[in-house]
């Protein structure tokens, strides 16, 4: 089975610039069909802000309305998307960026409104399968944003760790999948102000443990769910970590 | 000669949305490979406005200094060409959105400075005939903002006739391309303001007459320039006109 890096990169990276080049260069520089996925990080809220616009927050999740939606796009599928790609081009590689509408890659449906409408955001439905292998075949590597759409001509948010995840079990049946997740800290820390107490390998029966002793950050809760869930669904390997994942292959890789 | 249809659409059709809905569901129809490029209207100055900076506009041309270009990437890439997509893909069209960073389909050469520096803007060098044709065959419709790349890691802002005029001319070795340039007025017109003034078809000889007469409006002499280029160059049929063009095949046709 052909192998397949899928790289997902997020705020604490993009927000700064040297680090983020490093991470371009090694990734670059990975033979073999890849693919990067991008979030946003807080440039929505300052744009937002600078706009005059305080955006909503609730219980810690931002609520996509029309206006927060365009400055998405605005950000996400523009000015990041295309400087990620400018910048891999830049060092030889060949790549495109896209979004979820683009040929249908990535379909999603709108979250219902229940106790609270998150607005346009979207949950996936659909991964095509066929487009990402085309690409792949060809020698292209897609550089995905954090944008999706619902086949009806709305486009819709949705977290890049969750299309990270979901691209990655998708591919697993054609590919040997490896999955990258990147955050902050260097991977999953008994205690994060101690780089001794970096778990190397972080088992299913060690996660429920540090669960159940409430060790682990509320923010990393999502990430690991996705990771365990990869692997459930046939992804080869999961990594958290920081870009020394991707420069020196140290992080917390999760087992099942 | 197989066919291939290029459309390029600007900021007054982008403006009015049920206009730009009509040329899209009769871009959507047409069969056989084509391809759709889109500037970017009035919306850069606005946003520039709201963000508190006046754009520079000097002897009636845009200087791209690096925050314009931001804008230009969030706006072109990001929410025009997002939308775009989404809503062709919801009229069951196989697109997807591009820039001339993507697959390096659009290499340019950032403008020397001369009397007068306009940023970054970008001259082109190089199309990408190679990668065109690759998602032409796959029956990948792209969608082309005006934002190209100097192959090292920089963007810029290239007007979209010119994009438009010079993919149409790259490609014309290989298909048989018809150019459709839109704008606001329905066509080429000895009086604007009486549509039986449309000239159906406008010989290089009868525009060489205009000029001299001084009936042209400034507005309109690139666009022309582009056709009449585009045409010595290979491409089949150009035309200008408005939606009326792509709808009811009536406009101004430009022959050499």
């Amino acid at each position: 089975m052909k192998a397949l890096y899928i790289l997902k990169i997020g705020g604490e990276l993009l927000q700064d610039p040297a680090a983020l080049r490093e991470v371009l260069r090694a990734f670059a520089a990975i033979s073999g069909p890849k693919i990067l996925v991008h979030g946003g990080g807080r440039e929505v809220t300052d744009l937002s802000r600078k706009l005059g616009v305080e955006p909503q927050i609730v219980d810690g999740r931002r609520i996509t309305d029309a206006f927060q939606l365009d400055l998405a796009l605005m950000l996400y599928a523009g000015k990041i998307n295309t400087q990620l790609v400018a910048s891999l081009q830049g060092l030889g590689l060949n790549c495109a960026g896209f979004n979820g509408s683009d040929l249908n890659l990535i379909q999603c449906k709108k979250r219902e409104a229940a106790a609270l409408d998150y607005g346009f955001v979207g949950d996936i439905t659909q991964i095509n399968v066929e487009a990402f292998t085309l690409l792949l075949n060809q020698g292209i590597c897609p550089v995905l944003c954090s944008i999706t759409h619902d086949a009806n001509g709305q486009l819709l948010n949705t977290n890049a760790d969750t299309i990270a995840t979901e691209v990655a079990q998708a591919l697993g049946a054609q590919y040997a999948v490896s999955l990258d997740l990147l955050m902050g800290p260097s991977g999953i820390m008994i205690d994060l102000s101690d780089e001794h107490s970096l778990i190397e390998k972080l088992s299913l029966e060690r996660y429920e443990q540090l669960l159940a002793e409430g060790v682990l950050s509320d923010g990393i809760l999502p990430k690991l769910h996705n990771a365990f869930s990869a692997l459930k669904k046939g992804v080869k390997r999961v990594r958290v970590g920081n870009k020394s994942l991707i420069q020196h292959q140290k992080g917390t890789e999760i087992c099942l």
